[in-house]
């Protein structure tokens, strides 16, 4: 069969076989955003003609190529949600040169009620956490992180974090941007900053401080941004392991960024263990085998 | 005498009787910003003038005039600071046509030793706190909020909350703000705001609900506002009375501002006294007493 991870701004096209081995790998810029006009099935085919024309005819879509955005919605799932779940509330697309379904984006409430929708990451969870006795706890950072919890092969419960975007959002809007020099985003200042969001006094006061020990000439500004990122990506870890001290924690996405997470989580008491973006073609591959194809 | 508290954006000049009493008030948008060229003498002439001709000879300056970037630099006096300690510290301006002085900000470290400043704030709480026995703990709302802490009429340590500054950088530069359309501030919006803040999660997962919630349909665009503002300040306030539950609050400050702290106050189990700005006053008269004029 063929997988494709199809999100916002990239597309990941797995060519894997009957053992749920990747046999091919593809990667393009082509995420939903840059297809216009609704031609998706036309930026497809040209993605994968050459896995279709070499006999594939399976084709599993996950990530916001399912959202109202995408090539068709595919209603969520509510937690809990496994594979099989996940197979059950797949939606079928019509493509003339192969059978195509969506996955399901998954939806849940946190721990007071709010309510919670993921669309992508679930495959990803999904892929690694079967390996570790289908439980435990999954991290997946970005502008939008997000924390699942996995029992049983299923996801039962997930939170949502906007560190990255938040990030952004300070150190293009505020005054703490403007005292910023690029420098590097790892180090003793990311480590200051994570210990510095344990420490009394609340995220408002602990981002204050970029600008205080800056004015006071201990942090240089080359190191601030680092000394910020370490601060929000401390408080996310800390409520993250909120209720799960010294837990296993499966950080999976882009290298630079789990490595920053994973020096966060063993600050904070947790123990790291990093996988690359390669766990969507694993989850995609769990569910297509759950998946009826007939 | 004369005390003029005079900030950023605005200045507020106010003739001062030998009770302590305010006989009169002047409230103009020259802050510091607005004066060009430095020249902060002719500016001042020209809002007191009257006051001056009447006789009037001491003036006495607080806030941002005493920075770099105001009429002359005043430095810091380290906590604890009292009355006292900032008369003792008060910096000499050259005027024709009265004795001007300008009252010190004030430095500290919060609990973790991290580097704080205030300037301005410091003659706002030592104007209220003196009329309670001298002691207490004061919140001045804004862009950085401080919460100061006052004992035996001296301020013994302060913190500093990024929170109307972040708030305006979620609302202006992340998805949050492209689902906001203005409507009240106030109102059961912001209280469940401040309730959410009180939850598990911390804050980058509980301003994702603002999304979330919209999302779902149990929060629309027009309470969206006050909801992020409740979830900021109910963080704020929760960390501002970390170790001071049951507290009463000075909250010091505009009335549209000091009311929605005093809500949130209030719902996190302290006790808000408000009090608006002509606070500045009452200082500026009491480092007045305590000056050389000579």
């Amino acid at each position: 069969m063929i997988g494709v991870d199809w999100g916002t701004t990239r597309l990941r096209a797995f060519r894997i076989g009957r053992d749920g081995g990747i046999r091919e790998r593809r990667v393009v810029s082509r995420g939903i955003l840059s297809v216009s006009d609704g031609r998706f099935a036309e930026a497809l085919r040209e993605e994968i003609g050459p896995w279709l024309a070499a006999g594939e005819d399976r084709v599993l879509l996950s990530g916001m190529i399912g959202s109202r955005q995408g090539w068709k919605e595919a209603p969520y799932v509510h937690c809990p949600a496994g594979a099989a779940d996940l197979a059950a509330g797949l939606t079928d697309i019509a493509f003339d040169w192969a059978k195509v379904k969506v996955v399901p984006g998954v939806s849940g409430n946190d721990d007071a009620g709010v309510a919670e929708v993921m669309r992508g990451e679930e495959t990803e969870v999904i892929g690694v956490l079967t390996d570790f006795e289908g439980g435990g706890l999954a991290c997946l950072p970005g502008t939008h992180s997000k924390w699942a919890r996995v029992e049983g092969g299923r996801i039962v419960s997930f939170t949502t974090h906007m560190t990255g975007e938040t990030y952004a959002a300070l150190r293009g809007s505020t005054i703490l941007g403007r005292m910023m020099r690029d420098g590097p985003t790892d180090g003793a200042p990311f480590e200051a900053g994570v210990r510095r969001s344990g420490q009394p006094g609340g995220l408002l006061h602990h981002i204050f401080g970029v600008r205080a020990e800056t004015l006071a000439g201990r942090l240089i500004d080359s190191d601030a941004g680092a000394y910020l990122s370490g601060i929000l990506i401390g408080h996310e870890v800390r409520a993250g392991l909120a209720h799960a001290s010294g837990a296993v924690v499966h950080v999976i996405g882009a290298p630079e960024l789990t490595l920053l997470y994973a020096q966060a989580i063993a600050a904070c008491g947790g123990f790291p263990e990093r996988h690359d973006g390669e766990a969507a073609a694993r989850g995609l591959a769990l569910i297509g085998a759950e998946a009826k194809w007939n």
